[in-house]
């Protein structure tokens, strides 16, 4: 099954052409879907991608035990009955799963937190595979680790299955203040900012307490060569105010104004989980979440979008209440 | 769905405009309804404005989950049905439920903290939308800073839903208590305060470990022309001996003589929630409310509008045993 044809090898491989995948994604929504018939309503809606899982957040924090990969009949079902691309998660860490899933065909990896982490210390060495990935992130550093180790595309963790948009807000006014405070920064500080951000590698790589040392990690060894390419990135960050690459929203967004609010915080496209399937009327829900993204900075939109709401969004949760953090997995 | 009448450019627009119509209200009672049938014996009663939301507060804590603003629907519907002025709720930094609400022709947003809050660092930039906005305070320098940011009228947080009225005297106490602290300060002392309110967008704008610097916040750099700002502010609070925006009392009041105490606190007005129509019998409270209002320092009056309870007012809850506080949320 895998995709052996000249797009195929166009829409893979090179650094180049995973970010090219990543921003043909831009302004868009990107949904959760668990059946055929829901990414059926997906694309009906205009979503530019569909993230295939058995469960979608809410229903995997109620579900509890260990969330892997989806089996692959489910995704396989997804992808044949839908024309435009198929995400799908891969635990943190978990080499074979998202090596898996490339087989399978799918378009893009989402190394998740909102699995079950695979590895508690390393993520995936994106840059070995083939196919673009997706991962979160809390604050610039985490961001600058995953574009390190090869992702094409970064998203807020905000909290997922909460329908609570605090967390993705958090992430997001974070990412921005700490990009404007690498703006502020000399050689001498970008020296020092990549070795803030090295030093999470550090803790990661050297957490035994027996004699001697170890420097090695997936994605190289913690030395100038790997102080050079953060250093390198943030460099990027610097001077184009933003990160290098895609930046979505994810976490928590349930209704079009929230939709609208993470637009207006200047990020290229959202992810809607369980915001959609667990609203009242999800096939209204998911074209007034659609209408809303693309038409987020104009208010009057935004309330036709908020009107067309049937019923409820999903009753969602207090951050305060949970029981899992999902956006404490994996720095 | 926008008010593009002259009434309507009157209304909004510049500050003076946005706190002239805070001042309408001054002296009355504004109060939380459900349905167009609450609605009318809100107006029937001569309530100064409604607050139109799905829950009450009492009912939103009961029912948990994420508190957002409500379905345009519910919000039209009232304001089809009645002559006064209509309020709605946004989420405490969610800039894309207030610009709905705007749109769908309300008189002013309350920021509240009612719902569950969508950013937890920044209000929203309420300089920047034409609206009116009422935002609540604990004490000074948080009204100071809603001030800063736009509000035209501050009301005490107080602790909405609980028909408790201690926190809702704690904070008008402490806005009291702090206006007479800066009459007592020279030139240095205002300064010093200026300083002291600045702090918590200090905390707010630079929250991350990495390098660099980064003064930025939704409303303007934190810098000497935020400082001069503030600090006309709290110029103005010293000449005036009051805040110079409209000061309601809200959360937690139950009863005429709970009206009249806060007036006696030299509020110039209130919101009643839960209050009314939670109580056996919400026709009569809210006569007897408006009453106790407007008469607030005739004591035989207080008495005959507290005479005219049919049944019970609200059960209420001791703070202690709630779960979730409300007025800690945003500072």
């Amino acid at each position: 099954m895998v995709d052996n044809t000249v797009l195929g090898s166009l829409r893979h491989s090179s650094d180049l052409l995973k970010r090219g995948f990543a921003r043909m994604q831009q302004g868009g929504v990107i949904m959760d879907v668990v059946t055929p018939a829901q990414a059926a309503i997906a694309e009906a809606s205009g979503a530019v991608s569909v993230m295939a899982l058995e469960r979608v957040p809410a229903d995997i924090r109620k579900m509890g035990g260990v969330a892997r990969t989806s089996h692959p009949d489910m995704i396989t079902g997804i992808i044949d009955c839908t024309t435009i691309p198929v995400m799908a998660k891969s635990r943190i860490g978990h080499e074979a799963e998202s090596q898996v899933l490339q087989s399978l065909g799918v378009d893009m990896v989402d190394e998740s937190e909102v699995l079950t982490p695979a590895d508690p210390y390393f993520h995936i060495n994106k840059n070995a595979h083939d196919i673009p990935f997706v991962c979160g992130a809390t604050g610039l550093g985490e961001a600058v680790r995953r574009i390190y180790e090869g992702a094409a595309m970064i998203r807020t963790k905000g909290e997922a299955g909460t329908g609570n948009v605090v967390a993705a807000m958090k992430h997001a006014r974070l990412i921005d203040q700490e990009i404007r405070q690498v703006q502020s920064l000399d050689d001498a500080g970008l020296d020092a900012a990549a070795e803030h951000i090295m030093d999470r590698y550090r803790v990661l790589a050297h957490s035994s307490e027996m004699p001697g040392e170890s420097w090695v990690t997936p994605f190289g060894n913690i030395d100038e060569e790997m102080h050079g390419q953060l250093r390198d990135i943030l460099v990027e960050v610097k001077d184009m105010g933003r990160l290098p690459v895609v930046t979505f929203c994810a976490g928590g967004i349930a209704t079009p104004a929230d939709a609208s609010l993470m637009m207006q915080m200047g990020v290229d496209g959202i992810f809607v989980g369980s915001g959609i399937f667990k609203s009242d009327d999800p096939e209204t829900m998911a074209d007034a979440i659609v209408m809303a993204t693309a038409h987020y900075d104009d208010a009057d939109k935004v309330a036709e979008a908020m009107s067309m709401m049937g019923g409820s969004p999903m009753k969602g949760d207090e951050l305060e209440t949970l029981e899992v953090r999902l956006d404490q997995r994996g720095w």
